[in-house]
């Protein structure tokens, strides 16, 4: 960056004194979940609330206010990134700023209850329990988007919130030609006698050895363990303290042995995509991925278009073997490759295979977006949930707990992010596609284990950017097309017939 | 509490934002300390001393100053802690709202660098390295002390920071009566021809196993592992983040089974006072400890009378031994007590025994209290500090690496500090003698393992007030008297005969 003028000396102090305290509660989020003591967590989460509380105070501060107001009067002669910078902090303020206050206490309180009442009704199956919570988060849902102003239709607002400046009408004919291509597919393959083979991925796996394999994956595809740290968690994530210490944690069953090595692939891609943004922009609002959708991409891509491939486990099932011995000397390589990359209709989305997974989405996302735009009423919602099931998928959950209780997301109100993970991989695919072409040797690449130069494009064309590009500029200066789903449905359907041989 | 007035509300509101500033503060140093990743340490820094200087801005606000105002004007009709934070605040608002700003800041430059080079100096033995730096530490604290006012001496000022109401003309006393029968007492240890054999300490000790063996000890004095967690770290600290989550971290030396022993006790009973801090107080400022010779007391009480006692180890040692059957099967117990007991001359502080531990302390009071009045310049210090090594010690530093450099308290500004410790040995001998008349059978209980009732009783006279009452309170509400040295002179000399059988 050129010498800063007061104004954007003043504007960035504000922000990094709210990266300061996101800093802080991002660790205090951490260390709850992965080792905090059980007594301490009431008075932890109140310390929560009161810095988080601070950051949205600064967010929509007046003097917040006031250095958007000037910086935006000398807009050209910016820089990039605080161009950037000062479009996000603006959009921030804006939607801040434009719901009452007391609406937005009481929706914080609403949310917070909905999500521990979720978790019981999501127990007992019962959804009559989380009905009301569910219908007044969709009721303010909808206030909040009519303070915003609505763009195309409700749900659009939301969607911008995640994927900017997608629109409802781009996404379905995206996810419409997705479901063209997909349910076929499924249908072929439960109709093919061709079952492989994966009860040996059940069998007893020791824990300490499926943590060395891990790490091991982990340093592979270039997870640097000095600027960050793999730990275990009831759910696996990913959580950026700082550009410099991007943690992941992981889940190890005993009796599944590629459960961990998958989740921390796929925690692993969304931390190379953070430990790689340019160290310029360690200390902005820019250090951050540019979207859900994008952020997607990398754990998805990491964990499956490279995770799941025949080459890399040419490279590194040795390895696996190596370790385990009694449970996998008698399988060889292919009948691993396909028992990992088997296509089974089911019913929960965390647990749904690379085709199926997208169809999971579709349903969520067709149903949300009539919930928002008033197409379907949250009575009826767990019947048309039931019935996509069996439509998409050709299975019915038997209660609600498998069914649209399923998520944890609607209990904190996070409609319109379902779409992420679709976007997720349908930007990895076509990424991958320009990979190849820049990279024809890619696949003897990862063959060899050599998986650097891999990390080295994507930082190259997305990591190091951090959310100074949109997706929209990320996507086309890299591949020179806009999203195009047909990426996916090709790399899906050519890896799905070559292992159902259809 | 009783219902509060708004102007009561606001006070707690400024405090309870300070404490969630804090728990964060707390939480970025313990896991920089235990287990963050070296690169992110830099930015990490940056949060930490941006969310510090909130705090202190919050403590000098102008809305503080109201509320004390107000809260003064009132005084008689508030509660007692209300009282007690308000005393509390009020002193810490005038202690920094009289240094000038810019001088601070100088000062928290001069000593984040004089940290950094103290270290290098300690390293290379090289006292003319950090001379400068302390020259200007200790020019820089006498103006403070100047801003703050003079008490009896420049050097009561300090006093009164770490131990309140103490001054150096009761502190002179109490440790000349130390001194003049300490100093006799480690002569006649050095003269007599009974030597404990402690080389069996120094073998090959399994670190998994002194882990377990720490953590059962902690179980068995009532630390609550559901209220804090135990870890490792270079240094051995307490940490408290809120009262239910409270850290200990040791360090294991493979060759050395008692240092993580007698360290873990050490951050237990630190950790055991605030554990046990009334709940009522844990949203205050009053949930500390009271001063940091009473915390002292508590962790060198639980190391040191209960932790090397006879009784303790006739319990515990059986189970140290059938840990370590190979290197411990031939030692008994009393060969043991012995050598976890003997009294040995030695240059650094940290490693001493309870007899010259406090010799150590004196000489450090001795000259610290010279330095900050003018009594002695930072030239001639290495040589005061030899000498004085040579007469209380009879033994002389070969390099000031082992000598005047070996802590780091002045390179932070700390003067005034060093007495805390002898004054924990000293308050917990006279609480000691205290517990013994009221639980006469106390050693029969430490000899059964039966140690919750010693903790429960230390809860009722100290833990639970945290810092409500003031130390000299604390001692003279259970003792009766105030501090006095000769329970401590008594109970080291005891000790020491009977070992040494003098």
């Amino acid at each position: 960056m050129t010498t800063l003028s007061t104004v954007e000396q003043q504007f960035l102090d504000i922000i990094s004194k709210m990266k300061a305290y996101s800093e802080a509660v991002s660790l205090m989020q951490w260390d709850l979940r992965t080792g905090a003591p059980r007594k301490g967590a009431e008075l932890r989460s109140e310390a929560i609330g009161k810095i988080s509380s601070e950051v949205f105070k600064l967010s929509v501060s007046e003097e917040m206010g006031e250095c958007l107001d000037q910086l935006e009067s000398q807009f050209d002669s910016l820089d990039a990134p605080m161009k950037k910078m000062v479009k996000d902090a603006r959009k921030e303020y804006n939607r801040s700023k434009l719901i009452p206050p007391t609406l937005y206490e009481e929706y914080v309180v609403l949310t917070s209850k909905a999500e521990t009442i979720w978790e019981e009704a999501k127990d007992k199956g019962d959804f009559e329990l989380f009905k009301p919570y569910l219908q007044n988060i969709i009721k303010m849902t909808q206030q909040f988007i009519d303070y915003w102003g609505v763009k195309d239709t409700r749900y659009d607002t939301l969607l911008d919130m995640y994927e900017p400046n997608l629109t409802t009408a781009q996404l379905d004919g995206i996810f419409g030609q997705l479901k063209d291509k997909l349910v076929p597919l499924v249908h072929e393959v439960q109709q093919s006698t061709n079952k492989p083979d994966a009860s040996f991925l059940q069998e007893a796996y020791n824990i300490e050895t499926q943590k060395d394999f891990s790490s091991y994956l982990l340093g592979e595809i270039g997870y640097d363990f000095e600027a960050g740290r793999l730990d275990e968690s009831a759910h696996p994530f990913m959580i950026g303290l700082n550009t410099q210490d991007i943690r992941i944690t992981t889940k190890y069953l005993e009796n599944d042995v590629t459960s961990a090595v998958f989740s921390s692939l796929h925690e692993g891609g969304h931390a190379l995509y953070e430990q790689n943004i340019s160290p310029e922009l360690a200390r902005t609002s820019l250090a951050t991925g540019t979207s859900m959708g994008i952020h997607e991409s990398q754990s998805r891509l990491w964990e499956n278009i490279v995770g799941r491939s025949r080459e890399f486990w040419k490279r590194y099932y040795g390895e696996l073997q190596r370790r385990y011995p009694e449970q996998l000397g008698n399988v060889d390589v292919e009948q691993f490759y396909c028992a990992i990359n088997r296509v089974e209709p089911s019913l929960i989305r965390i647990e749904a295979d690379e085709v199926t997974y997208n169809l999971h989405i579709i349903i969520r996302y067709e149903l949300e977006k009539m919930l928002i735009n008033d197409n379907l009423s949250v009575e009826e919602l767990p019947e048309a949930w039931n019935s996509k099931y069996e439509s998409y998928l050709g299975i019915r959950p038997s209660h609600d707990g498998e069914g649209v209780l399923q998520d944890v997301h609607w209990s904190f109100g996070g409609l319109g992010y379902f779409p992420s993970y679709s976007l997720g991989n349908m930007y990895g695919a076509q990424m991958m596609n320009k990979l190849r072409q820049e990279m024809p040797d890619v696949d003897a690449k990862i063959e060899a284990g050599d998986l650097l130069p891999i990390k080295d494009w994507f930082t190259e064309h997305v990591y190091q950017y951090g959310s100074l590009l949109t997706p929209a500029e990320i996507i086309e200066k890299m591949t020179g097309e806009s999203l195009n789903p047909q990426y996916l449905v090709d790399y899906l359907t050519a890896k799905t017939k070559d292992i159902y041989k259809l």
